[in-house]
């Protein structure tokens, strides 16, 4: 059977536009032979459109469209994922499921395993499936489940049943998985291996179709798969575009293939080309074209222009420099530069007589303080209205370039260097930040390289070094990824050769500044732990501070 | 038997200060003759607390605070609510128990239902138990539950167990409930009447222990009861503050009581000393004394001032008059007139001088373009930028002003007048405002009758009013509330007599407007809705809008 795997790029409540990539989709694989179309998970709504699930309308617009569907592709069997209403008075509302159409025909196949961790609330909405059913089709028996249900491989704690141990019970031929599995940059990886494992346990070809594109911060990275069933990689749809591949069911039946006909590109790939669609979609999904930022001559406001030249395309992306006294000459030439090897607009605006404004109103009630954090800050806010009268007068969105460590640590100041409609490297840590830049200019510089190699620094008052204020970036990164990504507690964190000090500092500045986190921009989550949707924390909190 | 109902005020995370609570409380309860002190759901950790939970560390510190309080307390029966781990090694990692303290010996009863809509995420965390046992104490079966689990009255049809049913089948003698119920104005009455039906369904005495105090958004207003097994309120704790209360359970079993004890306080009543604690709890346990906000004449900031003067008293509630050459003279009058009523310090900083430099800095880059919403955002920033140099140098704490009308249509300026550590009047529409400003005039004028009866202008250009830009508030408000409390769609909201050219208006206005209610200070929650970690939402979607 030709089954066509279509791995496409939804937006969340724009029925008519999923509708009818879903229709076109669906109608030009039949003309090249597909008798069966598979679509993503909830691609009818788009993935996640968490709290839109508890609006009766919204619910009813994705039945409308299922009819719509329905109807035009009435010859054409197709599986495509949709909340459905739960018929049974008992139980939450709604079932997650993959709903086969063909002729009239609708059967519904529901999700049993609902993650609820991490980034992920679908039991906050749907009721889990508890009885699974086979779909008949074309003399094949196939286990069609929903992303999460083949994940409870090696005995996953978290789950009590197992879909596919039920499903076996019918003998079947074939397991399709439909998806959403949002990208991290292990997660290319360790999904491939989780589905072989399927593969492997239950003897069958394996067909996985996922979302691609970004949802404001969750990027969907593709990388749909077909496996054979002796465990390799039939056939592989690229990351991180819209793609749609037939494949012959039989094929995967046989023994031929003896390797993974695709490798997981690098760490860095993945994160560049992440970030890259992260942008572009957030802009074309909202429809806007341009960003501007605020390019200061340092590594991070180096490489989102790059990546948002990429995304937008390098007119499409204005620079606005804003020096102060404290600005040093290489960051406005350093900044200079890359506008120009980019091929940007740009334009210097300095902050000085702004700056001076604010010293004259506010001198008789600082009545002779010194200067401290708070002029810092006036720099930073100054640029952060300019920026954003650029954006308002001219339709540009703002970037926000603060990295991870800055967001753990609150090296940022609020309404200031953390506006932003989008912050593009705030899942990245200053030490990746590198890493990345020296990806973007493995073939050749783009990113100055006095850029990459001068000592950080914010620049708000004289001969300021990051260093001043935190730890060397190599121990902070290392030590603020064990206590956010991996949970570790302080007794760990000093057993793993952590100084007492530096932990019990770090720590604390990561706690207090969960205020200033709150008010930030959605952050493009690239690691399997990012600030924003996936990691939840009480502001008014005393523990570790 | 003798119990002591301990209705605390903890803070999450902070386990020093919480045990310290808890045995001052026993032993000063078992003093007075309490026989049993009980303590609320999670005290040992504050409640929510969240991700906290994820951290082994944190359920160690919670494990060994159980270990102080069982030592400091041996002979003082208690019962105590605490995260404890899931000793098997299927299902989630801990369970939400009620522990039960006495001379060495540790019992544990175990949360079935676990509320995972709204502001709830315990299933994020939490293994939910599956059987329940009586605690047998001093002769008497008591049946022991955690919140939620008495929620499952008139079957609710989001669980599928009942933990009292299961409970009965031994026999209790009495119910006992510990609890962290948040404040709503609906919540006061429909908890009491939830819990009545338990006592009147099982025809048992009730006590019930609920947390009070704020924890960020999170509002807990107490309101502790016991209830006679006649279903009548015998013994009812005082809203938003402590108070521990000692109940002879032996009376609850006789029907003397033929009538509540205690009424529950007006919606407007409930809202102000809900906001009040908020405010005084979110300083206190921040470690602030001082808050400081802008001061426009208009009703928003009138009302937040007085709420903070009445949290924090007047002398630590600064008030920053920023009129522009918008600014009307009736407006800067009505705010000096509220601070000195209030008593409270001010000053007045123009912002003319300021936005002047703005303007000449920006003056060839915009070029002739007409005035337009650019410079009415850059006076609300050069506000914000303003505010935050006063909290940044003399340690105040800003407080948002904006009301939930405004932030439901996206009316108000990012990094302006949305900015703050706490908004004070995001769960308050704006009628509720009014309504709020005439309570708090019920004795007497506090807030100038000017400030209550003028048309509503953020006075950003000559003459604007907000009717220009928006409906009438009356069903602006009206229209939100379906809309956002009751979830309503566009089809029902045209039934219900709203215009479609409003519906439609408003519903896209709400929706496009997402990404800045992302950025917002969290909003002390008043209404079974709330804008914040109870409403999740996409922002880069397209539906009604």
């Amino acid at each position: 059977m030709k089954i066509a795997l279509a791995q496409l790029n939804y937006h969340i409540g724009n029925f008519e536009a999923n509708t009818q990539k879903i229709i076109q989709t669906a109608q030009s694989a039949a003309s090249k032979g597909a008798e069966l179309v598979v679509f993503a998970e909830l691609a009818i709504s788009g993935y996640p459109p968490r709290d839109f699930l508890e609006f009766d309308d919204f619910i009813s617009r994705c039945e409308h469209e299922l009819e719509i569907i329905a109807s035009a592709c009435h010859d054409i069997p197709l599986i495509v994922g949709s909340p459905v209403r739960n018929p049974s008075p008992k139980g939450k509302r709604l079932y997650n499921a993959a709903v086969f159409l063909h002729k009239g025909e609708k059967k519904y196949f529901k999700k049993g395993l609902l993650p609820n961790y991490d980034v992920f609330d679908e039991y906050r909405y749907f009721e889990p499936a508890k009885s699974f059913d086979i779909l008949q089709f074309k003399g094949q028996k196939i286990a069609l489940t929903v992303c999460e249900d083949l994940w409870n491989v090696s005995d996953n704690p978290l789950y009590t049943i197992n879909p596919m141990e039920e499903l076996m019970r019918h003998e079947p031929d074939l397991m399709i998985n439909i998806a959403a599995s949002p990208f991290d940059y292990h997660q290319a990886v360790k999904r491939r291996e989780v589905l072989r494992q399927n593969v492997k346990r239950y003897g069958l070809p394996l067909i996985y179709v996922n979302h691609v594109g970004a949802q404001t911060e969750l990027l969907f990275d593709g990388g749909s798969l077909a496996f054979a069933q002796n465990g390799f990689v039939a056939e592989a749809l690229p990351f991180f575009e819209e793609s749609v591949q037939l494949v012959d069911s039989e094929r995967l039946h046989q023994n031929q293939i003896q390797a993974d006909q695709q490798q997981v590109p690098s760490k860095m790939s993945l994160i560049h080309d992440a970030l890259v669609m992260g942008i572009r979609n957030y802009f074309q999904k909202l429809g806007f074209k341009k960003a501007i930022l605020g390019l200061s001559g340092g590594i991070d406001s180096a490489v989102t222009m790059v990546l948002a030249a990429r995304a937008l395309g390098s007119e499409n992306v204005f620079a606005l420099l804003m020096p102060s006294q404290y600005s040093s000459d290489h960051s406005v030439n350093d900044a200079l530069e890359l506008a120009k090897n980019l091929g940007s607009p740009y334009q210097t605006t300095p902050i000085a007589s702004i700056y001076q404004s604010y010293e004259n109103e506010l001198k008789s009630t600082f009545n002779g303080l010194p200067f401290d954090v708070t002029e810092e800050n006036i720099q930073a806010r100054i640029r952060g209205v300019l920026l954003m009268a650029m954006s308002n007068k001219f339709g540009y969105i703002l970037l926000n370039t603060s990295n991870k460590s800055e967001a753990a640590v609150g090296y940022g100041t609020l309404y200031g260097d953390m506006n932003g409609g989008l912050s593009v490297l705030g899942d990245v840590y200053k030490t990746e930040v590198f890493a990345l830049a020296r990806f973007i200019n493995k073939d050749g510089e783009v990113i100055p390289e006095n850029t990459i190699t001068k000592p950080p620094s914010a620049e708000l008052r004289p001969d300021q070094k990051d260093s001043d204020s935190l730890p060397d970036y190599e121990i902070l990164d290392q030590l603020l990824f064990y206590y956010i990504e991996e949970r570790k507690g302080p007794d760990q964190l000093m057993a793993m050769g952590f100084e007492a000090g530096i932990v019990s500092r770090v720590l604390k500045m990561v706690n207090t500044n969960e205020y200033k986190r709150y008010q930030t921009p959605p952050i493009l989550r690239v690691s399997p732990k990012a600030f924003g949707m996936g990691r939840r924390m009480p502001i008014v909190a005393k523990y570790l501070s």
